[in-house]
């Protein structure tokens, strides 16, 4: 490879990560702006004068409304997976590794990762009640995902001989599930400090109740 | 009176009486596509074409957007209050009364009385991570007067000897309505028929186990 040759790779590599910060910066201020306003507050031209950008240099990066909004998920699952779901997979099998995926998504959902609180809670509502589409399909697929990690939960709490195995890991997956969401809700709408204590009170008192000894 | 002020009076009768009929279809239309698209979807323009009305005939009810998404939540809490809180009132103090509650509740959730379900749920978290308006305080008001309302309840069947008096009141009301509102997104989302009877499960089993013998 001759200097030249060199140099222009160069500029091509510091191109394509310039490309991809602002790619990544565009995706931070999205997640945001849903999080707070829902994915359809999510349009080029507001999030184009939110980050001093035009339109057209926006345009560059997604093409089209839809294709920001489906990014914006994919950038968020990301976020969902390394704040909740890994660190949760340290903790050991069965009960413990149940209750660390609770406790990461109960400090996730009360850290206000995303400005207006948990980005999912928000577009599962925007989205629940409205006609088939891309992004409509994107937000179930995650939210089933969850479920069914939740469930196999405390599937694998049950065959480690940690809780009841008479209890149905669909309906216990349920009731957990409502407590986060109701949480979140109390905490956005009225900074209720208690919210997150009650999910978590309630929660170990169920699973305490379900407990083999 | 002569005939022609009577028959004038009659004609006034019947201005206001149509005054008051295009207001609750308007009201109608508004409750439906907000349970849908949230209150930030209620544009005069919209509802307009959505009614086959011009935009300054619907000025002539309501002035602004503000005023109706004020006017909606107002509509939607009277209905509220007519499929929830009243028939459950007949039921007997303590324990039946909250019971019924809950069963009115999850029924009128699953009814789908609104188009895209609870009217509520669509816009606590539409509205919960926004900046302070008199829209947010009404739901503020709202979700306050419905959240005492349930721990009232639990509070009156602890003083019919009828659940367990060491319960925290407040606690198991947030538990209770946070059934409600997962049943509802999934109900949405996914035309999950097996959420409300998870919901009504869950409300059932908590009760029973705080129920005084």
């Amino acid at each position: 490879m001759t200097d030249e040759t060199a140099a222009a790779a160069a500029n091509e590599d510091g191109r394509r990560l310039r490309g991809r910060r602002t790619r990544e910066s565009i995706l931070e201020a999205a997640m945001d702006l849903a999080s707070v306003e829902g994915l359809d507050g999510l349009t080029i031209g507001r999030l184009a004068a939110e980050l001093g950008m035009s339109k057209s240099g926006l345009f560059a990066h997604f093409g089209s409304k839809e294709e920001l909004q489906l990014a914006t998920i994919d950038a968020a699952r990301a976020i969902f997976i390394e704040e909740v779901i890994e660190p949760a997979r340290k903790a050991e099998r069965g009960l413990p590794r149940l209750e660390a995926l609770l406790d990461h998504w109960f400090t996730y959902k009360r850290g206000e990762i995303f400005y207006g609180g948990c980005f999912f809670d928000a577009i599962r509502t925007e989205y629940d009640s409205r006609e088939a589409s891309p992004v409509k399909e994107a937000i179930r697929n995650d939210f089933q995902t969850w479920m069914e990690l939740l469930a196999n939960r405390v599937r694998s709490a049950q065959a480690a001989g940690h809780l009841d195995p008479d209890e149905d890991p669909e309906q216990l997956a349920f009731e957990l599930d409502a407590l986060g969401g109701a949480a979140n809700l109390r905490f956005q709408l009225n900074r209720d400090e208690a919210a997150f204590e009650r999910a978590r009170r309630a929660s170990r008192a169920r699973l305490a109740a379900l407990t083999v000894h």
